[in-house]
């Protein structure tokens, strides 16, 4: 089973890697990272650098699609290769996965017609504006379309849909594989529940991280 | 305030990621990658490569050290440039961070003397063989060597870490930034009731993992 993930500059990194770290547990699963071309791509926080070893255009098809998310997401918005790219592999994929608002992506590049998804707490009216039904959940599963909700809930999505393809028993090793046996020191409210305080400030966090892309060079 | 994390062949990127993508939340932080050279290191798939734009020789001193783990542990535990730089950045450091079986790194390089700690549920007697003291615990402060369970626990301890840095208001905000709300799809009863089949089926896929790393040169 081939899953095929699509960076762009400024992804977000967990929304990736805590997928990538769970579907690997898959037997026979074979992932890898594509992008515009081979070479690095420079995470949201410019500190951290991903390689991709494909281009897209290297991707004849895959079996899942996995698209997640960042501030970087709105250039990619704009990106024609990456909407194409998109477009092109969900033509014949078995799953097609969007995580926080790599699920706008999916949106825009139009393959979320008819569907009902979910996506990062902040971004279900972006969704909604494509026209898609947008739920407040963790994951979720439409058809062949899987969706979590923001950055680590990459890892639930990743667990779930190893639910879907190889049942409860696989995901079950999967999770005591990468002993996720979550305890946040704080508690576990929910995104709703967080006091406005909290919401405006990651909304500041958000506006700085998207300055961050336009002012400041990876240093690698 | 500088978090450097130290990258060997092998690495497991949750191990990482997780933690990175939540310590980067901390106001001023600034996060660096390093490893024996500058260059490409492989995550234990073969699948995954990140960046270290810093060799171990670069770092003078640093406010954070964090090591991860993953099967390459085995080698590192011999390699004495990964732990000559543990000892030396220990040495002025303000938090010592380990998670996984990086906690039996820190411990090989003699930086846990006397000290408590946790580590991957599978890892507690190869710590223990260091005269270390072990807990079942997710995350656990003992004086500044901070540390974690395995994998996916590098978000709890980073959460767990900004707490002690910046305060709980901070951590939840970055919970909140990251959607730390876990719902894994099939519950969450603690690595050590997982049945033993499934406790069986992980140290096969890690065998499985090591033999990996003998075998398949990565695509990148």
């Amino acid at each position: 089973m081939k899953i095929s993930m699509l960076l762009f500059d400024g992804f977000t990194a967990l929304d990736f890697v805590g997928g990538y770290e769970v579907l690997r547990g898959i037997p026979g699963a074979s992932i890898e990272f594509a992008a515009h071309e081979r070479g690095l791509v420079a995470a949201d926080t410019r500190m951290l650098g991903l390689v991709a070893y494909r281009s897209f255009d290297e991707i004849e098809s895959t079996d899942v699609l996995y698209v997640g998310g960042g501030p970087g997401v709105s250039a990619a918005l704009k990106d024609e290769a990456v909407l194409g790219c998109i477009r092109r592999l969900d033509q014949r994929s078995q799953w097609t996965v969007g995580v926080c608002n790599g699920v706008e992506l999916l949106a825009a590049a139009g393959v979320l017609e008819g569907k009902t998804v979910t996506t990062n707490y902040a971004k279900r009216e972006d969704v909604r504006k494509y026209g898609v039904a947008v739920e407040p959940l963790r994951y979720l599963r439409d058809g062949k379309v899987v969706t979590g909700a923001g950055v680590s809930a990459s890892i639930d999505l990743g667990l779930f849909l190893a639910g879907l393809i190889g049942g409860e028993d696989l995901s079950k090793m999967i999770q005591l594989g990468v002993e996720y046996y979550p305890a946040p020191p704080f508690g576990s409210t929910g995104a709703d529940d967080a006091p406005e305080p909290f919401r405006n400030a990651v909304r500041q966090f958000e506006s700085l991280s998207h300055a961050l892309l336009e002012s400041v060079k990876p240093p690698f």
